[in-house]
This record gives C-alpha cells, sequence and structure tokens, in this order.
C-alpha cells in the first residue's frame, strides 16, 4: 500500500476554531549573548571587532612582544587563538590552563600558521581562576585517570566531543521515529516486573529514615520493586494503544560484570511495533535507526570531523580513522541477514579454532559473533552490520513467539540479534507471542506461573498485567532493543563504554 | 553580539578527507505496511481501491441491510467508519467492542453524516478477539476506574491523545534546544548526592539475593546511593564542559504525597547555561520552552483539535476550551515577571482572606502562588505565566546565587519560580553561587559540611565533586527545572498528574 505524497496535515472535523495564533517564536537577547565558538568559526560576525568569547584556557604561550592563549568553550573540539600584549598580559597573573576568562577584541585574520582568524584582545576578565593543583593540565591523561575525575573530564576535547556526538546521535534517532509516525514514550523506571528473568536487578526502597542505606522497610510502594532491566512489556501495552512506539530509557543490571562492554545503569532505545507480522519490518527499522545517525556522520556534522580528529590527537595514525569510516559506511548500507542455523554452519565449517565449540542449540559465544559479523560484513570499503536471526527456542525469553517454519523439525523463535565486529551484540528483537494460550504456555514452561489449566490472579503475580494485553484484542506485534551507549562507543571509536558515559556506575564505582 | 544569518556549517581544518558518503536515506518496505488511521485520513491514496486497516473495534452497530464497525487505531482519536455487509457479518460473531481485526476494501466517499470517508470491506480478518469481559465497554469510565487498569487505559481515546501530546512535546522542545546550541545530555539516575536535602529519596540496593526486597546488603556500590531527585548537580558540570545542556530525565521523590500534582516517579526537563550572568536569558529559556509547545498546539496539530474535542466527549461545553486556548495564547505570550517582595505587597494589599497571612521571609503557599498567577497574569484572552524573582535566601536552597543588591537590605537570591493558575509552581530555577569560598560558607551555614576553614575531603563527603567545580575554571552559570508531566497537564487540560503518566507511581502504589 504506497501512500500518495504527504500533501496537507490538515485536521478535518476539528469542532472547536477558537484559535488565532498569537505565537511568536522564541524570545532571544542577542545583546546579552555572546557568540559560541562553535558558531564564531562557523558564521560571520556583524561586528568583527566587539567580539566577546568565554571559555577554558587550554594552554598560555608567551613570547617576547606577545602572548598566545588556546582557548575551547567546549561547543567544538576546536580552539580559537586568543592574541594578548604583554603590557595586558602583565595584569594577569590568573591566566593559566583550565581558568574561565572572558575575552573581548577584534576578530582578525591570522598571519601565523594553525588558523584563519585569531581574537586581537582589548579586555580580559577572569570568570574563574585554575591554580597548578588543576587535575587537567595540559598534556594527555590515560582514560583509567580520567574516570576518577568523571565531574572534570568532560572539559577534555576528547570527552566533550562524547557528549556532542549522543546530543547530535538523540536529534538523529528522533528525527527517524517522527518521520516514520512513531511516538516517544516516557515508560517507567520503578517497575514489578523482571522481564528478562535473569534475577540481577536493583531493589527500591524508601530511605526516608534515620539510617539511609539500611533497608526497604517495604511499605511504600506495599511490595517490592525494582529498577527496569528493559521498557519492552511496557511498550507492548503502549503499542497496542497507538500503534507504533519508542522510547530512550535508562535501564539497569546488578550484574557483577566488570568488563568494556557493561555498565549498571544504561540507555537502552526501544521500539515496538503493532499489526506487524513480518519480522523483517521490525529489523528494517533498527536498520533505520543506526543508518539515521551514520547517515549524519558520513554527511560531514562536525562531530564526524571531530571524531577523525580526535584518534589523529592521540597519536593514532590514519588506520583507526578507515576503520572509523568503514564502520559509518556500514552502517549506512543493507545490513546483511542470516539465520542462526546458518551462522553455526558457517562457524563449524570454518577453520579457525574456537574456544567453545559451535553447536547447534547452544548461544553464540563472543567469538563467534566476532566471526560471524566479521566474516560476513566486513570488506574493506565497508563493516556492514549483521542480524542473525531465529535463534533456538530453548535458550530465549517466553515472550519470543515461535517460528512457523522449524528447519529440520528443531524448534526456533522469531528473534534477531544484531552483530558487528567489536561491540559483538548491539541491538536484539523479536516477534512477541501475542496469542494468550501459548504465552501462558510458556510461562508455565519457564516455572513463571503454575501449571494447570486456571491458574488464579495471585498466582499469575506480577505479570498478570502483561498476560492480560493478550486477553483482548490482540494483535500481532515486535520489537526491538538497542544498547545506545554500545552503539555511541562502536560509531565513534570509544572502545570501553566507561567513557562513552560522563558518570558511568558498575559494580563497586558510582562517583558523583 | 548579533551574529550574521548562518551561511554555511561546513567545517575548517578538517584533516581526513575520505568520506564518500553511500548514505541512503531510510529502508521501508511500504508494500508490507498498512497505512494508519491518522494517515488514511490525512492523505490521498494510490489505490483507494485497496486499503488494508488494522485497529480496534470501538463498537458495532447492526441494521438490517448493513453492520457499521467504528474503528480506532491510536495514531489519532478519530476514529473510522467501516461498512460491512449483512452476510460478511455473519461469519464473523467475534467482532465485538475491543477485538483487533484487520479489514481490507475499498477508500469511498461517504453517504451518511459525521465522516467524509468510510471503509467497504472486502475482507475481515480477526487478530485478537476481545469478549465481554473486556475492561473498557463502549462507556464513560470515571478516571478512578480506569487507573485500576494502566496497562489497557492507554486505548482509551482520551489517553491515546495524552501519549502523543507526550512524544509532540518532546519533540517540540527537543527542536528548540537544538536551534538554540545546547546539548541534549543523559544524566546520572543512580547518585550519591541529595540535592534539595529534603531526604525524601529513594535508596538503590542490589537484590541480587535469595530474598528480593530483604534491603541493600551495601556491597554493590560499597556506599549507600539513591535515586536522582534532581539533574542539577552533574549539569553544571557538564555546563561547564559543553556551555548550554539539557535533558528530560526521570527523578524521583519517596514523598508522601498523596495529591493530584505529585508523583514519586516524573520526568523533569532541566536545563543550564554557563557564562551567563543575566537570570533573564535563564528566564527567557523557560518561556522559549513553554512556548515551543504552545505554538505547536496554536498552529492548529492533530493533537490541538483532539483536546479541544475531548473535553467536548466528555461531555464539558466550550467553556473549559476557551480556557484551554486561553493557557496556549498565554504561552506564547511574554510572561509576567514580578519580585518575591512585590508580590508580598501584592498579596498583603489584597481584600482576599487568605489561610496563611502572606509575610516577607515565609514561602508563597498554594493559595498565594495561584492568586497572584490569576491577578497578574489572567485576562479575557490569555493566561500568561508569571515569574516571581529574588525570593529570600533563607528559604532557598544552599546552591542559589545571592542577589547583589537587596531591596530594603533584606537578603534574596537569584532565583524564579514560574507560577500559572491551577498547577502553581511549573518551573523554578536560579543561578547557581559559582564562588568557591562564598559555596562553602553557604554549605557551613546548611549545616552540610563541618565549620572552620579548611574541611578534609571526607568531611566534604558526597558533595566534593560538586564543590570543586568550583575550584578551577568556575563561571557564573544558571538553570532550571520543569515539571515536564505537570505542564503537559496544564496544558491539555489534564486536571490530575496520575492521568498525564500512563504507568503513575505514588505513595503505595506502582501497577505493573
Amino acid at each position: 500500500m504506497a501512500m500518495v505524497q504527504p500533501k496537507c496535515r490538515a485536521m478535518r472535523s476539528c469542532r472547536v476554531n477558537l484559535i488565532q495564533a498569537r505565537c511568536r517564536r522564541f524570545h532571544t537577547r542577542p545583546a546579552a549573548q555572546s557568540p559560541s565558538i562553535a558558531s564564531l568559526l562557523d558564521y560571520g560576525l556583524e561586528d568583527p571587532d566587539k567580539v566577546v568569547v568565554n571559555g577554558l584556557v587550554q594552554s598560555v604561550r608567551k613570547q617576547k612582544q606577545v602572548a598566545f592563549v588556546s582557548l575551547r568553550d567546549g561547543t567544538t573540539a576546536e580552539s580559537v587563538q586568543v592574541v594578548i600584549k604583554p603590557k595586558q598580559f602583565e595584569s594577569l597573573p590568573d591566566l593559566t590552563t583550565g581558568t574561565a576568562a572572558r575575552f573581548t577584541g577584534a576578530w582578525t585574520e591570522s598571519k601565523s600558521k594553525g588558523q584563519n582568524h585569531e581574537l586581537l584582545v582589548k579586555n580580559v576578565k577572569i570568570l574563574g581562576p585554575a591554580d597548578s593543583t588543576f587535575p587537567l593540565q595540559k598534556k594527555w591523561h590515560t582514560p583509567e585517570y580520567a574516570r576518577t575525575i568523571p565531574h572534570l573530564r568532560a572539559r577534555t576535547s576528547a570527552n566533550s566531543t562524547t557528549l556532542r556526538f549522543r546530543s547530535d546521535a538523540i536529534a538523529a534517532v528522533s528525527g527517524m521515529f517522527q518521520q516514520h509516525g512513531f511516538t516517544q514514550t516516557h515508560t517507567p523506571i520503578i517497575t514489578s516486573s523482571d522481564c528478562e528473568g535473569a534475577g540481577e536487578v536493583f531493589h527500591v526502597g524508601s530511605s526516608n529514615k534515620e539510617k539511609p542505606g539500611e533497608g526497604d522497610d517495604g511499605t511504600f510502594f506495599r511490595a517490592p520493586k525494582y529498577l527496569t532491566v528493559s521498557s519492552q512489556l511496557h511498550l507492548e501495552a503502549l503499542a497496542q494503544a497507538v500503534g507504533k512506539v519508542w522510547t530512550l530509557s535508562p535501564t539497569f543490571r546488578a550484574e557483577k560484570s566488570d568488563t568494556a562492554r557493561h555498565l549498571s545503569e544504561f540507555y537502552m532505545l526501544e521500539a515496538e511495533l503493532n499489526y506487524t507480522e513480518d519480522m523483517e519490518e521490525v529489523m528494517d527499522v533498527v536498520q533505520n535507526t543506526v543508518c539515521s545517525i551514520t547517515d549524519d556522520l558520513l554527511g560531514g556534522s562536525r562531530v564526524a570531523t571531530e571524531l577523525l580528529n580526535s584518534g589523529l590527537d592521540k597519536g593514532e595514525d590514519a588506520t583507526m580513522n578507515k576503520e572509523l569510516i568503514r564502520r559509518w559506511r556500514g552502517g549506512s548500507e543493507e545490513f546483511h541477514r542470516i539465520t542462526y542455523t546458518d551462522a553455526i554452519k558457517l562457524l563449524q565449517s570454518s577453520l579457525h579454532q574456537f574456544e567453545h565449540e559451535p553447536k547447534w542449540g547452544n548461544g553464540l559465544q563472543a567469538e563467534h559473533e566476532r566471526y560471524v559479523a566479521t566474516t560476513i560484513g566486513s570488506t574493506d570499503e565497508a563493516v556492514v552490520p549483521v542480524f542473525v536471526t531465529h535463534y533456538p527456542k530453548a535458550i530465549k525469553p517466553f515472550y519470543m513467539l515461535p517460528s512457523s517454519h522449524n528447519e529440520d523439525g528443531r524448534e526456533t523463535v522469531d528473534c534477531f540479534d544484531l552483530l558487528v565486529p567489536e561491540a559483538c551484540e548491539i541491538a536484539g528483537g523479536s516477534m512477541r507471542e501475542y496469542r494468550l494460550e501459548p504465552l501462558m504456555q510458556a510461562m508455565q514452561a519457564n516455572k513463571m506461573i503454575p501449571s494447570g489449566p486456571m491458574p488464579s490472579d495471585a498466582e499469575l503475580g506480577d505479570l498478570k498485567w502483561y498476560i492480560d494485553l493478550r486477553r483482548w484484542g490482540s494483535a500481532p506485534h515486535g520489537g526491538y532493543g538497542l544498547g545506545f551507549d554500545r552503539l555511541l562507543g562502536y560509531l565513534g571509536n570509544i572502545p570501553n563504554i566507561r567513557e562513552v558515559v560522563t558518570f558511568p556506575r558498575w559494580v563497586g564505582r558510582c562517583d558523583c
């Protein structure tokens, strides 16, 4: 059913017509605002002789005739060169690395190398000094060191790029979902249900008492509650209500994993499509999600340039940048799609020595995922993500829809994982069991509810409402969850997820 | 400093030029997709003889010659009329209220009243039946009843409008912030600090043990941790890094308030502007936030029409809609600004009998806020929100910047609350104390850290990092927090916040 190009969004049948738009687009007081360094570099100025620039001093280089200050404000990884005459400088002993200052002057063409323009200073105002104890002096710091000062490391060039990359990526996916008629939702954080059944949840208790941390007195919500491990169950309810929904929501796991890929608190992008029988449609949306971000990068956004320059700043050669561009290109290609059964055959036919033998019925280990992603998806030109579909029913959660056709009589479910070489799994999704009886049977088989023909409401417990969704007006539907931080790390060449998130939380660590 | 209109966003100084965009905008398989009812109503169709529509049956009206089905899919509050011949209907006993079904037919001009077009059915497929136990039969339900089934009530017309209103509002504010150069951030949910100092926090414990809910064993993060009550402190760190930041983040209070305005879990929109000395700039951003949403509504968005129709559906007369439009108009006007001192004078000069006597030095009670908002902001044409600024220092948190000029020698801080008649306070903000010594003195005065010239790191405790932000390169800055759910309730005429949020949590209640 192809639709004609949108012609209008005029509403028919509006019974009220009292509206007389008196809107006025956005109040600003431009006279009071100084331009950011990003806009200073990008745009012309009406009066280049009277420019006010705020920023943090990166370094000061004194010469006989003149002093050069390198200034950044975090709106771009680039710095501007501020030129100060010695006489001015003498009265400014505080202008050291880390200082916040305001410079007024003329924005003029630079005679020296390294920049087109520079700021010839007329006036300097120290806003906030920094002395030699400032922990981020101008030199390279290890990620491990920077991680001990999360509240300050965001001021580094690389970390501020990461912050802006996240912001751009949110905008990109938001635009994609809007364009495709999805409703953005806010799913609950405090929940009763442990969707994945892994049991590794944080519980939530009111500590409105003298000794905080002494435990949940159980009275606030009258029953134990947890931090959500996935918005999926709630999204399914919302998809029944408005069709196509998505959320970008914090998600929590009390896993004691101490790896570069796991956090206890992370952002998950989840979407759910009602009235969908074809899993290909769900995979298309996953692909569009990744593609909306990589299209921006390939289009040469500011952040794209910064990510590419950032590697060079760290002393890496162009190899890593080639790799980065291969990842971005792959994100905008048609993703590969292969069944789990074929993936197992591929692994078994390989000459590679795996630590774990690939065997139908077992989950894919990280080494397997890496092999499949690399062998199928990686070329000189691009690293194209790979969908592995139709895993064995026995190793997947209760809510997944059994496949209608089973190869060789082996039971599988309509599900997929999205794999890339370094980060391994970055997304996973499935069609959902939308029929009442089979869902309850699957829950019984998983010992989530008692056996027998008709469990009572009390026996259905915290998942009664989820079962209810199948009781009335349940249509075929499917959805997915994508690890947003993990995707940013992959596309931004940030190997450890603890550098993707400004204030990372993992076992034993929750600073600031 | 006015800037020339943007000319280009081309990056200078890009050292790498390997990018050859091969992007392809968005994969879709239109053949597999049925149009949503919203797009069916808005757009023409290439082939109106072969339309596939999915939805939930709202009601069935049987006549001798024909049966009419009212169908909604939640993409609009409107339903489409589906026309079924008796012969077809006989074989479809399950087509009752609440049933999910797929109809194939011809989209033709309607001869009867109430709609321009209707669907003449060739084929019907029941996707998910619903019997007479479906709790949302076609009749009006009280909010209290609907609240007992949050997972199902989203399917009602009014609740699906609320969901789409939230989505539109997120898009509107996101666009505004992007246009103004703000970076969208994800601030942490699990934190160490209780920003407001009210002590009414939820603690977070790992329940990876046999008896969940038995309490925090204190080992997961090695110290007590809480659900955030505000992102402000973390936003301040991020504003130092990239200038202007915002977040739309879940926020938690373990308050035992059982009112129409309070939830234990709610979304707060918070923004922070570095290098800002003028509180007017911060208030401008608050105004732009509200205005971005009301401009859309005044522009006649689909949701605006639905909100207006929704009141009429509930049997309200046009009075409430006039009120709604007055609120929207007010949101796009220039907001009033009045000092706390003047507000007190206004209250004291009023003939109105207040339960609490208005007195300089005391906080404003809800009755006071209502009076100020109504008297100053409310006219026949519009309800314009009112900023009340410069409250007494003694009744405001430690982090607010003392005003430089005190009227009558009475100490105030540079802060504001945004008031509207019904919802009272919907936003609050301030300039922040950005200087090290005065901040520590304020914390000492509030007994947050020990007195004396130089407390140790251990004595600074969980807020050491926040103090650190002032130690190096701290610039004047300010920001605000806006209760997003409360604003939606106000602009959407949803008096109880428990209807604004699909899965509300408050003391004693956390369903689903």
